[in-house]
């Protein structure tokens, strides 16, 4: 029994400055986290009981579908990870030290490469697969912008689980358990759940499906059509266009275009000076080639350039999928001062990418020129003429100018086709959750797991890699499961299922609650006892709206009458019942 | 229910190289831990298990004395610990690294700042106290010799815990009670104790004891005396010694001493050159002047020397508590050539200490000399004459030459009478598994943690500390629960409560012993059952004794007669019993 006269906790009605998601404004609120320095919070009493509720969910269902539960360190050595060339892709989001004999050490951001260790130390043959193993642990990882309390934090808690099989059919089915008991265990904590087709990133794989919560505030963004099709917008690939006939293109005219540094004016100035007959010009008539920094995992950066139809934006996130490991940043004047060739506002595709005159045996890559797949072979464009107050008119792709390759960069928008024909595609956000994906054999690879097989020879074991952020599914809930005046938590991992508040002076009213109390607590119902003497009913009727307990049994004035009142925090409902057959009729009143 | 056949366990029958004592041995055999690098550990599901169960009795024993729990980070930034000077007095025991933005954090060796500052911002009335909050978390410390598997290692659980009251009285008894919790969770766990008094060492602080689980393996060194004194040895203060009246000591003699650069050898020297008449001259005649190096918290290094009894060995543990923060080791013939009047083997104290000719304004500390309260004032000493081959006689402390102060660095050995007239001491090894104390104002005054009292005046909070280290007490309780052949977990903390033996080949026999486990665990008595297909009986007896489950099913031969074998691995003891009772028989057998 919780006792809110001794519990660990202050509300406060006034937001925290720094927060702005609702989630992170209520769980500090509620005295739930309180942030130590960016992106990483200490766990009070009731934020701890949720999340180990929380953690409790995910491990039952880990372990009703096998996988068995392990724990590693945070800190590790730098060896194993330079055997997977990830002590340097990693890059700046890894936390890295050395021990005091200068021994290099990492905060682990995930564990691939000691799950595949393990499983190489202990295991050698077919007959001991398949595995699943698991950890619910902490994880390090030094965000750039971390934000909105636990959603993105540089501290967190994770669960992780990889699974070992000999083949291919063994990975997909192990795959889609998996699947399963994260749709439970989503069901079990009643959050919607998007899943996504999603990139597997900088972990390499194949079959990878994210989990995201749709969210107004979610950082992630993705689509999906009547069909059913749905990713998310970084895994979304554009339907290859058909090539065009250029044969009636008249050959390429540069133009005059004072001013014209953006698509608007450009085709403002287009329109006035070289009117088309058939139509007006169209953002969609221009090509836009916008210059951006890489950064390597080893540190070098270099200049890139994408080229994408004048009417998109382009998508960062799409163009860092596409890119990663690199970091991927718009580019500022300061790095564009070295390349004089590339005139702000008039960039043009006849002095970067192939056509670059610094391409040479020193210098392959300088100015690599990516095109965006809306831009089909055989077109013809407005763009820039590489001088200031000047475009082209009829540059054709495949004709005038060639790309190093191509690039998914341009901004899904909504009424895109969906790739696999569903119907048009529809945009919404999110935060995600979970992410399942085939890992294959990169890791096994790279540190040598290998079995014997039936036939008693030696195979390469194939990986599955399975996360779901544990802390954030936290956030996740709090920030569905709230309304004006505070939190609403669902009772599988509400810190208590009834908050009984006293609102009243007598001592029969306070020993009636405790009474009541450990009435609920025979049943197996956690209370938390609102038993604070001098604090007014209408703070702890705030306080219980700020905590979230999902019901209330107002013990007050109707006890003179023999009776208290049941609420309940989602619905708002209130009824009055005698209080020797309160726990009785609680059960009605919940269901 | 746990199957052999699928558990990720591989059993070894031979001894990890790396491993000394035997709770290292078994755990690393029995698949419950992996060494991932010096000091760092991962936990297997089995080890996870036990490590799961014995954080549940800590918690329980926790809650039930009215602590709550949070959850602090592991990662923290660097200026709560500028605040208490900590940042530079852990030294190289702290591991500290940077952000991406170059922004000084540290791996969290232990919590005072966070708890002081959490309670700081939540609280600041007397009616608020007193409040004991704990986390079981991880901590890291970078330990010069990590050693013995997790009983020293540099990522490590603890409990820790912080209570913070209004005045002494209220810490006073806070402190017992906290006590009796950490004796009802090592009663729980059937551990062996001796409470010892103990030097709170950098922590500060005053009332201060440890929990220490007595065992040759352990690395601390504490006294008991039959009166019931017990005590950590650097805890151990000696009686004062009566003055002594030198009025009969002749003046001091320098005398030749030949190669006696050891006490052995002096003694032979000064019993053949300058024999006494009354007795033989003794090592307990001759005043011994060790030179140390400490290394200051902010990396400054200093010689002290500590002079003591001949007979008598320095104890650097003692010497160490005496001198925290700062580090000491043995000063070496590289650290003494900065000083030429230290001739090693002839250091006497006419050089050095007050008498040192290098104080100056400039230098104070140079050369300090400590002396050791087994060296009464006025008491005559043979000792180095800082020449080579030359001791003086008769050098009396107090008339020929002064220390700077005293300090307790003589190891204690048996027979050493109780500091409290208790009697003499006899000496033990333990391992430190807990440390209470009463940490006094030291935090709260440098965070300013302050509550409003009854008269509304403010007054500065007093805290006690109270750890425990939860993975360093599995390994003492592997420590004390094993035999030649493995493990022997108590019921409380085993992986499971029976191991069902499968010996032999029939497909009833894995029938039966299926149906046994779901009996068993209807009883909610957790199983272990060795389904392994094509393992020998032989095999199976050999792991059921290595990984220590305290009770053994064996479903083999007499099966056909309807009769399984009841095992304890604690006595060893057998029985065989119908298969229908073997429920109800275990029941009683266990009894």
């Amino acid at each position: 029994m919780l006792r809110m006269s001794t519990l660990f906790v202050r509300t406060l009605r006034e937001d925290p400055a720094d927060a702005e998601v609702a989630s992170h404004k209520l769980l500090v609120r509620g005295s739930y986290i309180r942030r130590v320095a960016p992106g990483i919070y200490t766990w009070l009493p009731l934020g701890l009981k949720v999340l180990s509720k929380l953690e409790t969910i995910v491990r039952e269902e880990m372990d009703a579908m096998g996988a068995q539960e392990v724990l590693f360190p945070g800190l590790l050595p730098r060896e194993p990870y330079e055997a997977t060339n990830r002590w340097t892709e990693y890059g700046p989001t890894v936390f890295k030290l050395k021990d005091r004999k200068e021994a290099d050490y990492l905060l682990a951001p995930t564990h691939e490469e000691m799950f595949t260790l393990l499983v190489k130390d202990l295991y050698s043959s077919y007959k001991d697969l398949p595995v699943v193993l698991y950890q619910i642990q902490t994880k390090y990882r030094d965000e750039a912008r971390p934000r909105a309390g636990v959603i993105r934090g540089r501290e967190f808690v994770m669960k992780d689980a990889y699974s070992f099989n000999i083949d291919d059919d063994g990975l997909d089915a192990t795959y889609f358990t998996m699947r399963e008991s994260y749709q439970k265990i989503f069901q079990r904590l009643g959050l919607p759940i998007a899943i996504c087709r999603a990139m597997s990133g900088a972990m390499g794989g194949s079959r990878s499906e994210e989990f995201l919560f749709p969210c107004e505030i979610g950082e992630d963004t993705f689509v999906r059509s009547p069909g059913g099709y749905t990713a998310n917008t970084e895994a979304v690939t554009t339907p290859p266009l058909p090539e065009l006939d250029y044969a009636g293109v008249p050959a390429p005219e540069p133009v005059d275009t004072p001013d014209a540094t953006t698509i608007e004016t450009l085709v403002a100035v287009a329109n006035d000076l070289r009117p088309r007959v058939d139509r007006a010009w169209e953002a969609a008539d221009t090509l836009k080639n916008v210059v951006v920094t890489l950064t390597h995992p080893a540190g070098e950066r270099e200049l890139l350039i994408i080229g994408l139809p004048g009417e998109r934006d382009v998508d960062m996130k799409r163009v860092e999928a596409s890119l990663a490991p690199a970091e991927v940043e718009m580019a500022t004047p300061e790095d564009l001062k070295a390349f004089p060739e590339l005139v702000p506002g008039y960039i043009g595709p006849e002095v970067i990418g192939p056509q670059s005159a610094r391409r040479s045996e020193d210098e392959p890559m300088a100015l690599r020129y990516l095109i965006d797949p809306h831009v089909a072979r055989g077109s013809a464009w407005i763009t820039g003429a590489n001088e200031p107050n000047k475009h082209v008119f009829n540059l054709v792709y495949g004709r005038d100018f060639e790309a190093d390759g191509t690039i998914e960069a341009a901004e899904v928008v909504a009424g895109d086709e969906a790739p696999d024909g569903s119907g048009p595609l529809e945009i919404a956000r999110g935060i995600e959750l979970g992410h399942i994906f085939e890992l294959g054999r990169k890791y096994s690879e790279a540190l040598d797991l290998k079995v014997l097989d039936q036939n008693g020879k030696s195979q390469i074991v194939t990986m599955g890699s399975y996360g779901l952020g544990v802390t954030r599914t936290l956030a996740a809930l709090a920030e569905f499961n709230h309304d004006e005046a505070g939190l609403v938590w669902p009772e599988e991992i509400a810190p208590a299922t009834v908050q009984i508040l006293v609102t009243g002076k007598g001592d029969e009213l306070f020993e009636k609650a405790d009474a009541l109390a450990r009435e609920f607590e025979a049943e197996g119902i956690e209370v938390l006892v609102d038993d604070r003497k001098k604090v007014s009913a209408g703070v702890k009727f705030k306080d219980f709206e700020l905590l979230g307990v999902p019901y209330g049994v107002v013990v007050g004035r109707g006890l003179a009458d023999g009776t208290v009142e049941l609420r309940s925090r989602r619905t708002g409902e209130r009824v009055e019942v005698p209080v020797g057959e309160a726990v009785a009729k609680f059960a009605e009143f919940k269901a």
